[in-house]
């Protein structure tokens, strides 16, 4: 198997490209190094069937730097500005670097004729929904950040497309995903900031916001366990697919600043809470998802949301320091 | 008050321009006339509260033409290529114009503060739904066409807009719109055919695909009746609304075809059916609106479905000769 990574030198980039490497497939990873990093690709690097390419997938026609002749299996199309606090300033990014990188990406499929493609998307793209746990057949899916509207706007493109040019697909929508190569969002901001004041921790709402994560390496077995135990089938609903994925619990910001004082400061910073409902505009107070669909195809997390959480504050700062 | 009308200058623009003219409202209407022409705008070209730009709001910042001290009290932004059966062959146009000048118009609401903005969308993001007439949170939207991509892109970055930049929006879902000044579609199609070749016409698909059709004059009726009678509330979902506008009932193009051929040709052509269930690719053979919430507002268009389908073929044969 042929596969072509997109976005591939972050958090869920390096996670899967082991284990498409160890299922023997030849992997070609693009990344803009905008959010990922080399340090990310280092343990796989020299494998033989490995190559990195530091190319800009938003970019119109970044595909013809492939080769006509190029021929890829599967496409896995992770790229994207996965920062969501950062929309609110820039809104331009979310258009360029979520649904642009999508939109190319999907050029380069139709183009090269990749006939299968596994896309990231997110828990955003259901808003506040009035559903909760929220499953995937949701309707008033009506996104309040500007990376969940980029997400769902490629959930559109991506459908349009399997219906017009002969592409498979599998949409997962992701938890908030947790690992030590963290590259943004809660426990990497909390660990940052208390390493530069360990005594004390500022937290942007008033820590009650809940929500669904996920560990990285769950995710990633997730991601292909689904996609090889849910082959496509003939209908537009058996090749354009939607899973959530995620654990069943969720964990608080609470939670998440008690644990990373504890692991970075031995407990020693006070925590300060702000008096907002959320963290940020376009933040969502509570998200859980509906992962049965998931689960019927046999898929089981090693770890639960709370779990992943912490497994992730402990590595995270191993792996940072 | 001031109103920005984007793509102004076709079927739906030439008929919402005299109705806010009408309101005492100054009108900009701008326009890149790829599909709208200068003929759709003559009845009112001359009225003191009108003015036309032809400019392309699908161009990064081309709202800075404006200058920065223009001030609007409503944007109307019907501007997209609304040409379903392009984006097969095209997928970039749905692309730009379609959801880039959503995003443009939305970063000029948002860099002049216009408070209000009202948005044509359309049943094609429903895609083929499970829900049938289809109402409006419906789940499982997964468009099949580049249009309807487009529009569901649109309305997602809509959506994220009115949670982060105090803008309040209306979405209205249409039907199939038709009236003497179309540009596109099935009845143009015909009648151009046949003013070739009175003696016969081809007929893409078998005839049996049923749609709504909504005459122009009913709904743009519909949409300020909309707007004016469901004023914005506090929330995102008061803010954010979203509303199908379209007739109850639906027409065949079996019905179309011999209805254009009895006003073209006076019954003389014959009629050569295809065997697709689909006219192209990317079409959906069956729409219905489910449309209570408008006419819980009090709204009530003066044509069904097949009466306004049979005025537009003979309004559109008039104004077209």
């Amino acid at each position: 198997m042929k596969a072509l990574v997109t976005g591939g030198a972050g958090l869920v980039g390096s996670s899967i490209i082991p284990r498409l490497l160890a299922r023997g497939a030849d992997v070609l990873c693009v990344d803009n190094l905008t959010l990922g990093t080399r340090k990310h690709l280092e343990e796989f690097s020299s494998h033989p069937a490995f190559r990195f390419e530091e190319w800009d997938v938003s970019a119109r026609d970044w595909h013809k730097k492939l080769g006509g002749g190029a021929r890829f299996d599967l496409c896995v199309h992770l790229a994207a500005n996965s920062d969501i606090s950062l929309g609110h300033r820039h809104p331009e990014m979310d258009h360029q670097r979520t649904l642009a990188t999508t939109f190319e990406t999907l050029m380069a499929a139709r183009e090269l004729k990749i006939p299968n493609f596994i896309f990231a998307s997110t828990s955003a793209v259901y808003g506040a929904n009035p559903a909760f746990p929220t499953p995937e057949n949701a309707g008033d899916m009506h996104p309040v950040s500007l990376y969940g509207a980029g997400k769902l706007a490629s959930e559109a493109f991506i459908s349009s497309f399997v219906e017009n040019y002969g592409i498979s697909a599998w949409v997962f929508r992701f938890g908030n995903v947790v690992g030590r190569r963290l590259t943004h969002g809660v426990i990497y901001d909390f660990t940052a900031r208390l390493r530069k004041d360990p005594a004390e921790l500022v937290v942007l709402g008033n820590g009650g916001q809940t929500k669904t994560y996920v560990d990285v390496e769950d995710l990633t077995s997730g991601i292909l366990h689904g996609f090889e135990k849910s082959p496509a089938g003939r209908t537009h609903a058996e090749r354009f697919q939607v899973l959530n994925l995620s654990t069943e619990g969720t964990t608080s910001v609470r939670e998440i600043a008690e644990e990373t004082v504890k692991v970075v400061t031995g407990g020693k910073a006070k925590i300060r809470y702000g008096t907002e409902q959320t963290g940020w505009v376009g933040d969502v107070r509570k998200t859980s998802l509906e992962v049965s669909r998931i689960q019927k195809l046999g898929w089981k997390p090693a770890h639960d949301s709370t779990g992943s959480v912490f497994k992730a504050i402990r590595d995270y700062n191993e792996w940072s320091r």
